[in-house]
């Protein structure tokens, strides 16, 4: 029994193959189909492995069809050993059998869903005539987000900071004949300034503040994309309480989101209610909006499924023998002996 | 970054090279090992996804160097359609980094660890001088265990039964010139009739009793390998009662094995310690033992540990890239544009 599998280069050709762009888009609306469905999901908050310098993590979700989950490590010293922070992997397979159907990477793919992710929450929390975002934190999720927030909103121009200028320059370069205009401010509240938008990705593995109460005008959308587990906000509690708060799943943003700094009973709103109408987004030009996000079970069930469908048809998987598949369901034995048999010959051979 | 993969075809090669008997006799010494060091090991029940024909699990255990887990479905109605009730694979990765390293096929690795797990419990539990084992139940797992019963304890006589013969045919065609006598009894009842051993590897998900009270003589070891689910077991209650009860992790077992017939705080005793010498296994030629085996995580992580350990320096795996390796952690776009550039060459010129 072959299961399908993309690997790390199958990604990047699949990316150049579609475009980056279409390809954000396209998966922008299946996380928007998913989230309109959100009461069908199985969800549970994710199992946890903890090590002294990082947590291994695995991620279920599942409908009446389809299961997933996506195995993903965070160790926040790992680039000082040249290592990412953040690898991942995911599996889809059938609710109706428990067969295994498909294996992705999940490193890009993970990069992928959390910036369609991010974008399609301010096509519903942002100011429709959002032109600026301000960037803190230019690591590797950053250009990720830079392009879905241009394609799914039309955002050019970007005021960007980073502590470390090498990594501002690697955005820069990274971006250049993008389409942007990028400005790299010296600060993290010069970058903010005018800006409709602003993305905090930053990894320090802390409460941090990376923006304080004064720094964040009326009318403005607030992505929180580094604050993720528990320990770890970027956001100060001043800014919180005079934002409207913008979740995927309680349960588990309760625990690593920004909002771990608020009261367990603290008022906020599930961003799929938003997206199928039953709950206000943004309701006036004043209002502050806050996208606390931590990256939820269901984007990677969204994501699985994305790849899946794209991938048909086309050279950018391979097959895996992940599975054995004897002839008599029973009789597995047989198929181990009958599997032995040439290998027995093929020894004989050579010895 | 490349991950080790084990295939179904590399098992079934890896047995035939190494051999059945010696290669569950090195996964038994793992299994002790592993055994011996339970207080090591980050322990949690497994994550469950209700389908109404089956469930899906993912089984994770970690130490302090190694993380592994073990995606696992049971679907009883599978082999209706052709189709195995249970499939699996594994993944161990690293602690320290959290890189997955190595993903191999449990299918059949699971089959081989259930049996050797059966065997190194009767090694501590059975009568020394057991020499006739009794099998209900001759399906997919009934080969291996009686396999695993013979290498390690040298069992030779098996008196089995199985409600449909083509199971039974089957068992003897799979295990002629392996060294056993074989007699197929006519019910469950005279199968068992003196035998010092009785393993039990029905399928059926409901609260059977292929066991009753009075088949049970004095000085038995009982082997429970089916009954692991919810509303499935195998043995009547009053056989529970007259027997002193081994378990592999209680929290799972009271929940999922025989033991789900008795009161919450019925006294048993975990495997581990009779390992380690910290509790007695045997006390009598008398006695009546059962091993209520449900299958632990523990066991998968051995398992994945030994698969890994032996195919190191053969050719019974492959690699895969499942992981991205930017050459910067923090670029990650720019190692999917580097390694999109190619492929849109490529594109051109097909184009």
């Amino acid at each position: 029994m072959v299961v399908q599998f993309v690997g790390t280069k199958n990604i990047a050709d699949l990316v150049a193959s579609v475009g980056l762009e279409t390809l954000l888009l396209k998966l922008v609306k299946y996380l928007e189909q998913d989230f309109s469905r959100w009461e069908d999901f199985d969800k549970t908050p994710r199992i946890a492995a903890h090590a002294p310098n990082g947590v291994i993590e695995l991620m279920p979700a599942s409908d009446h069809d389809l299961y997933a989950f996506k195995f993903v490590n965070g160790h926040p010293e790992n680039p000082l050993h040249g290592l990412q922070t953040v690898t991942a992997f995911g599996v889809l397979a059938n609710m109706h059998t428990g067969y295994p159907e498909f294996l992705s990477e999940m490193t890009i793919s993970t990069a992928l869903r959390t910036a369609a992710t991010s974008a399609m929450a301010a096509k519903y929390l942002a100011r429709k005539d959002a032109r600026t975002m301000a960037m803190i934190g230019l690591g590797a999720q950053s250009e990720f987000q830079a392009t879905a927030f241009k394609t799914v909103l039309g955002i050019r121009h970007l005021q960007v900071f980073d502590i470390d200028p090498e990594a501002g320059a690697k955005f820069s370069r990274n971006l250049e004949n993008s389409g942007f205009v990028i400005t790299h401010a010296p600060s993290a509240e010069e970058a903010v300034l005018g800006a409709d938008i602003i993305t905090t990705a930053t990894a320090d593995k802390k409460l941090a503040t990376i923006l304080s109460d004064n720094m964040v005008g009326a009318g403005v959308h607030l992505n929180a994309v580094g604050g993720d587990c528990p320990g770890k906000t970027e956001l100060h509690r001043d800014i919180l309480l005079k934002s409207d708060i913008f979740v995927e799943f309680p349960p588990q943003t309760r625990i690593e989101g920004e909002i771990q700094q608020l009261d367990k009973n603290y008022p906020v709103t599930e961003l799929w209610q938003v997206i199928t109408g039953q709950k206000t987004g943004r309701s006036s030009d004043k209002q502050i909006t806050l996208f606390d996000s931590v990256g939820f079970a269901i984007e990677d069930f969204s994501t699985l499924r994305f790849l899946r469908d794209l991938v048909q048809g086309t050279e950018f998987y391979s097959e895996i023998d992940l599975i054995a598949e004897p002839k008599d369901p029973r009789d597995l034995f047989g198929l181990l002996m009958k599997g032995a048999a040439p290998a027995r010959e093929r020894l004989a051979e050579t010895a």
